[in-house]
């Protein structure tokens, strides 16, 4: 059984776009510039936001940080994105989802301009991902391919089953996983709350994407031995035992399940330090002009 | 075993597009109105766009046909292109596909305006539908969903099978009906080349959508009991016992599958028919600006 180690694969990707950034840099090139805009004080927003500019520092980039307080109205933040949309010093920029509820989200995801959405939300990034154009992936999906490439863990033929359909991770890897490349070439199976017997179908996984947000879903009698188990979920369950009262788990209960995998990856520390790496990649592609030219 | 009539079902619709249409031209509102560009002189697609022109004129609609010669280059044609995207005449268009060689169909797709992109091709389309969205539904997944809408066929946890992972058919068809909605709710599988045993996959099936391109591929011995079968399939073989020397015929072997069906799709005559009453239905959302306001 071999743990995908997230914490240290997106280290050495981090590591890898930095010397490529000190090349760019060097050569006189345009550095990535990346732009945040942070609505609110959500702790957990914030420390999503820190994370993601402090790896641009780690890596060289250029990065912004734009904070409103969650008074700002609809059409004064449609009015920053425009202004990023416009900036031709900007690269991408990210909006930091939850907005307030007097906000609309699909509205500010539709205003992003898609050469500069590297957040990977918007429908024609969607879109030309599905119809396999170039296109920037949506953070977490991207970050699970790079952990199956990074690791040369097998994908073509394989029974592939993702629980949860969500817009960001779900129906994403299905599309991912089903399409005529490396990673992919699999035989997806998309199961979600409505789906019968779910264990019938992990059971006959090679592959499982949990990404359903409920600790400990997935219990050892429900894969086969030797499965690649990626663990998207991020659930706090209490922990009296910690300073905090809580620890974070997965959708697998990994103590059970992970001596019957080939390969899975830990929560924390597998997917979750991924999807940065991926928003860094996107920049880096954004700042080339890579996808759109 | 219900034969899925989709002659009966397309003409039924454009009934009931035509009784709109006339409503609108009483009250003195906006006449759908579509159009097509054809280029060079491929009998097929000839005959497609032809049957497309003639099903405008049996709903009302008004339709302009632009022919040209394969000659044409790629600059011209994205010129054509442009003044439909700017004609406020017209409400949406389509270029034929194929087209010739030299001209690359991607960027032709890529130039359509998405709001008159009544195929349902370009990415912001295929996005916003597998965002949940309103778009435009692509041709042949809006035909079969209003196929088994129109005959209530209970889809909320049912296993479904898609043999195909085009851009077009498969993949579309996957993300259509995952989706909590109905037609939805399914757990879907989809199949294609790489898939290691598609007779096992198959014979799990409740629903089948079989969109390979292969005549008479799946057998009687590959479906379970009361499956619900939609045939895309529309293959040529010999027949010497026809004028023509050829006749066509799906992906399912209807003689010895069709008893085995609670429901299954004829070829031809059953997906086919619905294809056209697809654009029309995106012809009338789009004269009504109900997808883009």
């Amino acid at each position: 059984m071999i743990i995908l180690d997230g914490k240290q694969l997106a280290q050495q990707i981090k590591s890898e776009i930095a010397i490529e950034v000190a090349e760019i840099k060097a050569a006189g090139g345009n550095v990535p510039h990346l732009a945040a805009v942070l609505v609110g004080d959500d702790p957990a927003s914030h420390a999503y936001v820190r994370n993601k500019v402090n790896s641009c520092y780690e890596c060289g980039f250029e990065s912004t940080l734009i904070k409103k307080d969650d008074s700002i109205s609809e059409s004064e933040l449609l009015e920053i994105v425009d202004d990023l949309n416009q900036n031709p010093d900007i690269d991408g920029f990210i909006v930091q989802l939850p907005l307030p509820k007097h906000i609309r989200e699909a509205k500010v995801t539709l205003a992003i301009d898609h050469r500069k959405d590297v957040d990977g939300f918007h429908p024609i990034n969607f879109g030309r991902m599905a119809q396999g154009m170039p296109s920037y992936l949506p953070a977490t999906p991207f970050g699970i391919i790079q952990m199956i490439e990074r690791n040369n863990i097998e994908t073509e033929g394989k029974h592939c089953v993702i629980i949860g359909r969500s817009n960001i991770v779900g129906t994403p890897m299905s599309i991912l996983l089903s399409r005529k490349a490396y990673p992919g070439n699999c035989t997806v199976t998309l199961t979600h709350s409505r789906t019968r017997d779910i264990t019938a179908e992990l059971l006959r996984a090679d592959i499982i994407i949990a990404a359903i947000g409920i600790p400990h879903f997935v219990k050892a009698d429900m894969v086969k031995e030797s499965v690649v188990i990626i663990d998207v979920g991020i659930n706090r369950i209490e922990d009296s035992s910690r300073k905090s009262g809580y620890r974070l788990v997965g959708d697998v209960d990994f103590d059970s399940v992970s001596s019957k995998c080939s390969y899975i990856t830990p929560v924390p520390g597998g997917v979750g330090p991924m999807t940065v790496t991926s928003l860094l990649m996107n920049t880096l592609k954004a700042s080339r002009k890579e996808v759109y030219g």
